[in-house]
C-alpha cells in the first residue's frame, strides 16, 4: 500500500489569487484523484505581480487547509516565491506536475505578461516540472467553476498520462459559460491584444494627486488561430508558452547593425 | 529655437534600482544631449519585481531631481507602472524611445524574465515604444559605469538615426571591466541559464521558521552564440527580446492532443 501512495504523481498547486479564493479550492476537487495533491499559495492576492520574486525580505510559510486530506500551505511571497520554495523545502523534489489556479478573470493574449498565475506556471516549467496555469472569464468569488473543472481535470489528466517536453508550460482559458455550451478546446497563439492606458486622477483629503490604473482591452489581432478568438467562440483555449523571449526574427535582422 | 527644441527626439528613461540608483544617473548622462530626457522612475529599490503592475492600490508621482535641466519624477510603483504613468501622466504621447538602466548587476538569461529593468523595456514595446534595458554586471552602488555609459550611447545613437522595428526591444548586459578591455558588441540569444535555489532556513527570535531566497547561478547552455558566453568573453551581449510568448514548436506538436 505505502509503495502505491508513492507511485502516484504529485501534483504542485499554487495560484495568485491567495489560497483562500474558491478557484484554488474548484482545481484541488477536480484533480485531487489523480495524483497526491500539494498546495502552497501566496498568504494573500497576488494579481499582477508578474514574475516578481522576493528580494530583501524573508518568507514566511504557515499551515493552511484548503480540503481535508490535501497538504495545504500558505506562503508570504509571490506565486514565484511559492513554486521555488514549494519544490525546495515542501517537497524536497520537482513534482510530476504543477498546476496553477483556477484564476479567477482571463489571463489571455497580453495578460500572460501581468500574471502572478501564469507566472508560477513559466516558472515551474523553468525549473523543468511541467505545468499549467487555468484562468476561468470571470472575475466574480461567486464564478460558476464546473465548466473550468471538467476541462482542467481533462487536460491534467491526458498530461500525466504522457510523456511531456519537462518544459511544457499550458496557458489555459476557459469561457465563462455553462460547461454544455463549450465547444471543445484549441491549441492557439497568443493574440495581440493589450490593454489601452487611462489613469484615473483623483485628490486625497489633502488635496494630492494620485492614480487609479484603469484602461480598455482592445484586440489588434484578428487571426481566427488566436487564443481571443477561440474564447470568443466559446472554446477553452491552450496556448504553449516559452520562457525563452529571443526575438530570433529581430536577431537575424540586427546582426550588423552594431559592429 | 521652440520649434528645434520641438523637433528633439523625447527619450524616457527608467530603472528599477529607484531614481536615486547611480546607475540611473549614468545613463542620463549618457544620452542627454541625443533628445530631451525625461526621467519617470521607482521611488525605491524594485529589483525582481519582474512584470508587475499595481492592482488594487493607487499611484503616486513626486518631482525628483536627477541631474540639472532634467524633468525627472519618481513614482510610488513598479518599473511597469512608471512607463505607464509616464506615457498617459507625463508625456502625454509616446516617447521615441524608451531607455530602462543602468542596472546595478546583470540581466542575461533568465533574468531577463525576474527583472523589472528589463520589465519596464518590454512594456514599453508592448505600447510600440522602441525600447533598451541596460545592465553592468556589477552589483555596486559604486560600479564604475565608464563602459556602460559608452555602449548606451553608442547604441541610442545608432537606433535614433534610423527606422526601428515599433516592437524593438534590447536586453543589453555590459561586462565589468574596464570600456578599453571590451571587444565590442554582439548580438545574441538568451542562454538557457538559471539559480539553482537553496534557500537558507533560519528561526526569529520567537522560533519561528522564516526562509531567504539563496541560490548559484547554473549555465547549462554551451552555445557561443548567447548573451552568457559573450559576457564571459567581453563581449557587451545585444539580445532582442519579444512579448509573444507562445511556444510554436510546441504549439503544432500539440495541435491534436486535447481533441
Amino acid at each position: 500500500m505505502a509503495k502505491k501512495t508513492k507511485e502516484k504523481p504529485i501534483i504542485l498547486i499554487t495560484n495568485d489569487d491567495g489560497v483562500s479564493a474558491p478557484g484554488i479550492r474548484s482545481l484541488v476537487e477536480a484533480v485531487k484523484d489523480l495524483g497526491k495533491v500539494v498546495v502552497v499559495a501566496p498568504d494573500k492576492p497576488q494579481s499582477g505581480m508578474g514574475h516578481a520574486i522576493t528580494i530583501g525580505y524573508p518568507l514566511r510559510l504557515y499551515a493552511a487547509k484548503v480540503m481535508d486530506d490535501v497538504e495545504s500551505w500558505s506562503c508570504s511571497g509571490t506565486p514565484v516565491d511559492c513554486v521555488k520554495l514549494a519544490v525546495d523545502k515542501i517537497l524536497r523534489r520537482k513534482p510530476d506536475i504543477c498546476l496553477s489556479g483556477i484564476n479567477h478573470g482571463p489571463n489571455h493574449s497580453i495578460n500572460v505578461i501581468y500574471s502572478g498565475t501564469m507566472s508560477a506556471a513559466i516558472e515551474a516549467s523553468i525549473e523543468s516540472i511541467p505545468s499549467v496555469g487555468f484562468s476561468l472569464l470571470d472575475y466574480s468569488m461567486e464564478a460558476n467553476f464546473e465548466g473550468a473543472q471538467k476541462y482542467a481535470r481533462q487536460i491534467v489528466q491526458k498530461l500525466l498520462g504522457r510523456k511531456s517536453d519537462k518544459h511544457l508550460c499550458l496557458n489555459v482559458n476557459i469561457p465563462a459559460v455553462d460547461a454544455s455550451l463549450i465547444n471543445g478546446i484549441k491549441v492557439c497563439r497568443q493574440a495581440y491584444a493589450k490593454y489601452e492606458e487611462d489613469f484615473d486622477e483623483r485628490k486625497d483629503p489633502n488635496g494630492r494627486k494620485y492614480f487609479w490604473l484603469t484602461g480598455a482591452f482592445v484586440n489588434f489581432d484578428k487571426g481566427r488561430d488566436t487564443d481571443v478568438w477561440a474564447l470568443a467562440n466559446n472554446y477553452v483555449s491552450v496556448v504553449p508558452v516559452q520562457f525563452d523571449l529571443t526575438n530570433y526574427v529581430l536577431k537575424e535582422k540586427l546582426k550588423n547593425t552594431f559592429v
